[in-house]
This record gives C-alpha cells, structure tokens and sequence, in this order.
C-alpha cells in the first residue's frame, strides 16, 4: 500500500464512525426512549472522542507529508485536500480549548432554551459573552493571524470571507427591503382554511419526497420536533413535522429537507464513504435544499398541480384556483421568526444576524448592546418593531451552542440557487409544462448531474460557477423575487 | 485519580461504545432502509476494530497490574474481574485468527441461508468445516492448555463446565423423554382458530409489556422479523413479531423479550456504563426471559387473566374457557424447529446440540457424519424422524456464525428458571391470586431484588444459588413441568 492508499483506508474508518455519529443523532431526534439522553449523551462523546483522536492522529501528518502529489489525479488531490484541511484545524485548537467550548455550548443550550421561554435576555446574556469569547479564541487559534470571522465561515463555506458576503448582501438588503415594503402595501392573498388530517398529510408529502427523486431504499421519512436531514451515502433520513392546521409546513418541509437528502444520496458512489462523498458545503448544501423548495416548489406551475393533489387528498381547502393557491403558497404576512418567514423576508432575517454576529466577533458590538441593534435593524428593514424577546434576539439556538459563521450560509444557499434555477430554465426549456404535471425529473436530473454528482470534488464557488458557467452572483435571485412578487401581488 | 479511576474512565467509554454497537443492530433490524447494508457493514466494522482496539490496548495490563487491589471494595473486585477476562480473552487471540474468523463467518452465514433454501447439506458442510477448524483454533489459545469447549462456554456462561452441564442435562433427558413419550400418547388439547388483527396483537402486547414492568421511558416496543432485546441501562429496547393467526407467537415473544429487556433495565443505576451494568450470562439472561415467558406468563392463574384479556381484544377465540385455554396455551405438538418448540421439549432440542457440538469440537464426531447423528439423536429423543435438513441440521445459524457453546445456555436458562421460581413461590404465598388479576408487580419485584440489581456483581451461578439458597439444580425444572404436562394432559 502506498502512504496514500494506506490514509484513504484510515479516512474510510472515520467517515464510517462519523456515519454512525449521524445515526446516533437521528435516533435522539426520532426514536429514543425519552428516559435515554443521559445515556445517549455519555455515548455520543465516547464517539466523539474516538473521531477527535483520529482527527488529530500524528499519522496523518506523517501520510500527509509521504504522499507523491504529483501522482495524483484530480479525485486524489481533492481527497487529499479535504483530509488536510479538517486536520489541521482539529490540531489548530488546542484540546482543553476544544473541550471547554464543547461544555459550555452544551450548557448554553439550556440555558438559552429556558431564558427564552422566560422572555429572560439578561439571563441568557453572561453564557452568551463566555460562549463568544471561546469562540473568538477558538477563531483566533483557526486564523493564526488572519481575519477571525472568516476563519469560522471557513467551518462552514470555505473559500469564503466576510468581506466578499457583505458585498453581497449589501447588494441585496435595499432590494429587499423595497419590495418588501411594497408588498405589504399591497392587497394580501388568501389563506388556508379548515384542518387537514394528519396521516393524510404523511401520506401526500410522501408521494412529494418520491416524486422529487427521493431514494426510498436508501432513506426514509419520519417525524420529528424539528424536520432535518441526516447521513451521506446509502443511509440518507429526513424527517418532517406535522400540524393540522398547516400542512404547508409538512410538505414544505419534505421538500426542503429532500433537496439536502437527495443531495447526499446523489453523490457519485465512487466516493462512498470518502472526504468527496458529502456535500460540500453549508451553503450549496442550502442551495440544493432551496431550489426544491421554492424555485421548484413554490412555482406557479409546480403549484396548479399541487393545488390537484391537494384538493384530491382533503376535499374542499377554502381556495378558488390555482392563481389563488399559487398566491396563498407565497403569502407574505408580518412575522419576526425566521424559520417561518416567507422566501421574500427570509434573507432579510439572516442579512441582520450575519451583520451583528460579524461585529461581536470583531468586537465592534459588546453584548450589552445586542438586543438594541437587533431590534433597531428589524424594526429598520421590517417595518415594525420586536414585541418580545422570543420574537428576537432570542429566536434561534446558533449563538448559544457556538455556531457563529453559519448563518450566513443561509441566504449564500438562496442566492446559489437562483444561479442555478437561471441556468436550469435555460437548458430545460420545457420545465414549466414538466412541473405543472408534477414531472420533477428533468429538474432533479439536472441538479444530480451539474451539481450533486460531484460531491466534494470542487470547492463551493466553483461547483456553481461550473453549473451557472459564471462566477455566483446574487443578481439572478434579486431577478427571480422581484419578477415572482411583481406578479403575485399585482405592483 | 489512581490507576483504579483512570481504568474506569477508560473502561466507561468502552461501554459506551459498545452501547452504540447495540444502537446499529437494533437499527438494521428495525427501521434501517433496505439499500443501506453495505455502507452499515463498514460501519460497524469500523466500530469494531475500535472496540478491539481498545480491549487489548496496553494501558489497560498498566492499570490493572498498578492497582492496588487490596483497597478495592466488592463491587470494585467484580468490575476488576471483568475487565481483566476481557483483556485477557482480547489479548489471547492473535488478532489474524481473530479477523479471519470475522470473514469466514460473515460469509457462512450467508451460505447457510442459501442451504437452508436449497435443502442442501452438501453445499453448507466444507463451510462448517472451516468454521469449526478457525473456532477450535480460537478455543486452543483461549483454553492454554485446558479444554477447548469448556474456553468457549467461558464466553457465554462463565464459571461452568461442559462436564457439569453434561451431568445436569444427563440427569434432564430420560426424564423428559419419558414426559414427552406419555403426553404424546394422550389427548391433545384444542388450538385456536381465526384470524387475530395484527394491530390489535400489538397493542395488547404492549399492555402486556407494561403489565410485566417494562419501562417504556427506557425502552420501546417494535416489530422485527425475529424477537431479540438490544442494549443495557437507560436505552433498552425489544422487538416482536405478528402473524395474523397465531397471536401466542406475539404475545410470549414479547413476554419473553421483555425478561431479557427488564433484567437490562433493572440493573443497579450505579452500574450504568461500567462492566456490572450488564447481565451476567446467556444462562442467568434466559433464566429471567423464561420465567416470564413459561414459569409466569404460561401459569394456569395468568392464562386466566390472558384469556379475558384476548377475547376482549378479539371477542371468540374459539375456546370454551380459562381450562381449555390454559391447555391450548400449553399445548405439545409434534414439530422439528427448535424455535417454535413449547416448554416440555425445547430443551431435548438444546441436549442434541450440546452433545454434538460438544463431540464435534473434542474431535469426536466428523463434520461428514454429522447429518446422520442428528437425525438419529432425533428420532431416539422425539420419536419421529427428520423430513428434510431444513427442519433438522441447517434449522439454526449459531454454528455458521461460530456460535460453540452457546446453545446449552438456553436450557441452563430453564434449570436456573426452575430454582428461581421455586424459591418465588415460597416468598410469595398470594402469587397465583395475583398472576389471577394479570398482577405480576410482586413477582417482577422479587426478580428484580434477587437477580437483576446485581447485574455482573456476582458469578453466575452464585446469582442463583444466592435468590435460591443451594447450589442450581434441575430438579426443581424437572418437577416443575411434571407437575404441569401430568395435569395438564391427565396423566
């Protein structure tokens, strides 16, 4: 065996063990006995363990450095990049660094769990200042030098930077916000009315999962609290929620969910078990999960069919038509939770926290001040002002368990997919008459073959720019809002 | 923290991992997708050469030599004991031997199922042959000298010999063939009939979970395609099976899971991820599952109680009453399959393994000349022949997956059954009146107080001489179901 042959067998052990990892999750979040998280708890670091270990192993180094580079292919070479790099960050931060971080997150997520149902930010705000200093450490220790945030965003969409997503999103916000604050002068759709059977629902976002190309034999669906997707390869679950007055949230959920699991499943085989065979990136994992969602999803005529389905399913829904349905799907209304805002304020929401995370971590925003600047700027870019706590800064679980550079990676996903939604209109010219008869086919066939296929072969950026044939711009998702919501809402 | 603590530290993640061992069998048989095998064979390879890896690690030989065992209390002794049997076990087998086993194994088990289906003995044996020619060369360096099939028993039931079960089984079966040989002579009792609604069975079946004190917040109930229980301490679940027609098949799996399920559950919570948090044995474990199942759950008083339950559930079952039902749940029929065998001849089926595995491994019998001495220990113990190697030699997998010397575990599972429920019937004087109300909290208190706390504190045999007062003994067995077939069948 050559040192190489001899790391991509040790590497194929710990994608094995961090499956498992993802297994262990999954079963926390569908079907563990209530009395088990202790236990779970104790188990999940046992692995953990195990996987940090392999991570930091001083054999990779010694493999790393044996390695003939030259006689790599191009599959060798990304393999190679992705073991390097998740090694030396694992080596980067010091282990007693890494194991406070991993305690107080996971005391930070009660802490803020309970402050928030208590509308209680003075009693979150201590945990929140010791959570971002480590962190900021623990950046600093990732930059040795260079820019901190970015250190962190490379967690997550490497060959990123602050600087290069604040463009974007400056680009984006006045946008936005202008068609935002013109659709809320407009006429407001209807809504869904009546209840809507709940296994009724699983049934029909089950033929939704399938009809967009979801792998039974390689997944499944389940519910669970919060819908997510989970496992790369030949193992790939999703899970969606249910709500009786609301079965938006289930089939939209599948769907969104089904764009990340698809994505997993869809990666070629070659790379099983391999750095190559996950998706690359938080951000084109989103763009994937998105243009299910919405491009596709939420389309005028992905929607006349789905209209069909579902009056088949539930009889009479409260809506006239398609057009009808078409505009209740996408109905703005007023809200302040991010994960229940509509495709329009959705990257409004994520503009404001990537801004605000970005100064705590340069230190340009103390946490006394937080609550002020997030309820100034939502109030800015909303139009109406936070009520509560739980409305605002206290919303989303990210900050207290440690995930700073994440959000982000949000609306990157949006902007990712109105690049490739752009590319696939021009290279599927049917498309339109393909969705309005529920045919997911060729869109999904496209995605699998421009962008899933090729798991982690290329970096993030390069994946679209391969698909679009340009580099990512946020351009054609301004586009694709402002043409949709023109329409709907009649401006 | 002396070598004693870090030694446990150590030894705790081991059990943790280990715990999420059992998490993935209990996933591949319940609720994984079907395409996903492969990708969890590297999987639990993966966590199994880590498992291994740990068991014969150095540091552990460190720490037991540095202990200072006369500082150690009787609970620090007995997780001492474990762990050195572990090591020790670990650290004999070359770990050559050890991985060519895991291959051959692997793959028998595969060519024993297509045997199976084919009825073809021929084309199973050479694979037998290897397997017990790599097995008896695992026994040679765990036994060091000593008897090769008494190191395998060393696995399953530590502390005995194949020359103490010989004599106890020797003592079973003349006393069991002559039962078998007047029941068969005598009436037969009537069988149910109908069709049983499958979610009916299942819910019932669980009412009959709880009833026996399985705590559903530490555990949970599925189906699978065989019954078996999975996992220790705080996560504990058991699976059974339904067929529309023969409900008993349900319900008794169940019961019977649910001994092994709530052993695992009741252990000392001081134990929890240590080595004592475990069952002791195969044999002290099929004690607690056949107590519930025959001793308990097939009584005369609990059928009475089951029998209101089932015609509430189904309405008429086609039998006349309580009597009547108390017979057919006891019913002895001719039949070859060990698994499907009632209480009288199961174990006649266990005493020809034992005696042939035995025989096969001294040398004594040739893998050639197997076949005939099954069918003729047959035929002498059950007074009918074999029809086919399905429902003889190729019934079971144990032998293609080396499993030698954990068949007599089964019917030392009812001796120990036997003793403990004698000694429970003179603790509790009022147990049939209550087993008459489907009230087995007295009963399931009472194991749980004599065996199940003490998980791996004691041996296994003193486990039950300690509920019993003596020595383990088959008589108490042996009239035990004297007393109920002579009744039952009115000898």
């Amino acid at each position: 065996m050559t040192p190489f042959d001899e790391l991509m067998a040790y590497q194929r052990e710990t994608q094995a063990l961090g499956q498992v990892m993802g297994r262990l999750g999954w079963d926390q979040e569908t079907v563990m006995p209530r009395g088990a998280a202790p236990q779970r708890g104790e188990e999940m670091a046992a692995l953990e363990s195990v996987l940090h270990a392999r991570r930091v192993d001083t054999r990779v180094s010694d493999w790393l450095d044996a390695i003939d580079h030259a006689a790599l292919d191009d599959v060798g070479r990304a393999q190679i990049r992705h073991i390097r790099r998740s090694h030396d960050r694992a080596r980067k931060v010091p282990a007693s660094l890494a194991t406070r971080i991993a305690r107080v997150t996971s005391q930070a997520q009660g802490i803020w769990a309970e402050a928030r149902a208590n509308e209680d930010v003075a009693g979150f705000l201590p945990t929140l200042e010791e959570v971002i200093a480590l962190k900021r450490e623990e950046g600093q220790a990732l930059a040795a030098g260079g820019d901190v945030y970015d250190a962190m965003l490379a967690d997550y969409e490497p060959g990123t930077t602050g600087d290069e997503i604040a463009a974007m999103f400056g680009a984006l916000r006045p946008e936005l916000t202008a068609l935002r604050e013109a659709v809320r002068a407009a006429n407001t759709p209807p809504q869904l009315s009546g209840t809507f059977d709940e296994a009724a629902q699983m049934r029909l976002t089950r033929k939704l999962a399938k009809a967009y190309g979801y792998d039974m034999a390689h997944g499944r669906v389940d519910k669970a609290v919060h819908p997510f997707s989970s496992g790369s390869g030949l193992d790939v679950r999703i899970t969606t929620r249910t709500n009786p007055a609301d079965p938006f949230n289930c089939f939209y959920s599948t769907i969104h969910e089904v764009g990340h699991g698809a994505y997993e499943q869809n990666i070629d085989r070659d790379y099983l078990l391999t750095p190559l065979g996950q998706g690359v990136s938080m951000g084109v994992h989103e763009s994937q999960s998105r243009i299910y969602e919405n491009q596709l999803g939420r389309s005028r005529a992905f929607t006349g069919w789905l209209f069909g389905e579902m009056r088949e399913t539930f009889g009479d829904i409260g809506i006239a038509d398609e057009d009808a349905f078409y505009a209740c799907v996408n109905r703005v209304s007023d809200g302040h939770i991010r994960t229940e805002a509509d495709e329009l304020q959705y990257n409004l929401h994520v503009l404001l926290r990537f801004d605000l995370e970005r100064a705590l971590m340069a230190g340009d925003l103390d946490v006394g001040d937080l609550e002020a600047a997030w309820n100034d700027r939502f109030e800015a870019d909303f139009g109406y002002g936070v009520d509560k706590p739980s409305n605002g800064l206290l919303q989303d679980v990210h900050w207290s368990v440690g995930l700073f550079g994440y959000f982000p990676t949000y609306t990157l996903g949006n902007v990712y997919a109105g690049c490739l939604f752009e590319a696939m209109r021009g290279a599927l010219p049917n498309l339109d008459a393909q969705l309005a008869k529920g045919d997911l086919t060729a869109a999904t066939r496209w995605l699998r073959e421009t962008v899933q296929t090729h798991g982690g072969l290329y970096e993030p950026r390069d994946v679209i720019a391969r698909a679009r044939g340009a580099e990512p711009s946020e351009a054609p998702l301004l586009a694709y809002l402002k043409e949709k919501f023109t329409t709907i809402y009649g401006l």
